[in-house]
């Protein structure tokens, strides 16, 4: 499998959705959805790749997943892990 | 369902073997693994359990669950939420 270079900006500017549950800034509004920012770049590329092949299961997320191209699974993953787990 | 109180230092000494995967500090020593030092608590206790039901499917993680009480997973879940997602 060819792995993709993720493009943080575009990340960025896909990100919206994924903010209203998971913060503006990678950390997540809802105790029960995770933070997303300083995550392991490859293991956020498995697990939106997971909920988009039914792998892994969650009512928000699989409708999500299954929109995005593999393109736009890593500049995600590229824009959350570069993201400050402890902002000020 | 009752809340169970996680009781960190308990988590902390059960932790050993989660760290030879996710890091003694919850910061993964592998990429295709998460980092787990200051994620939702409530976050991690439901992915425990689900694991542990088999809702979340993983090599690794399944065995690993599956001895786990309710209490431990609440114990675990209370100590890598309160770990720094960005030591020194």
């Amino acid at each position: 499998e060819t792995v993709l270079q993720g493009d943080i900006e575009r990340g960025k500017e896909m990100s919206g959705v994924c903010g209203m549950c998971h913060g503006d800034n990678g950390i997540s509004l809802i105790p029960i959805y995770p933070n997303l920012a300083g995550q392991k770049e490859q293991y956020l590329v498995l697990q939106l790749k997971a909920f988009r092949s039914g792998e892994r299961v969650n009512m928000a997320m699989t409708s999500h997943a299954q929109k995005l191209t593999d393109q736009d699974i890593a500049d995600l993953s590229a824009y959350y892990a570069q993201l400050d787990p402890k902002p000020e």
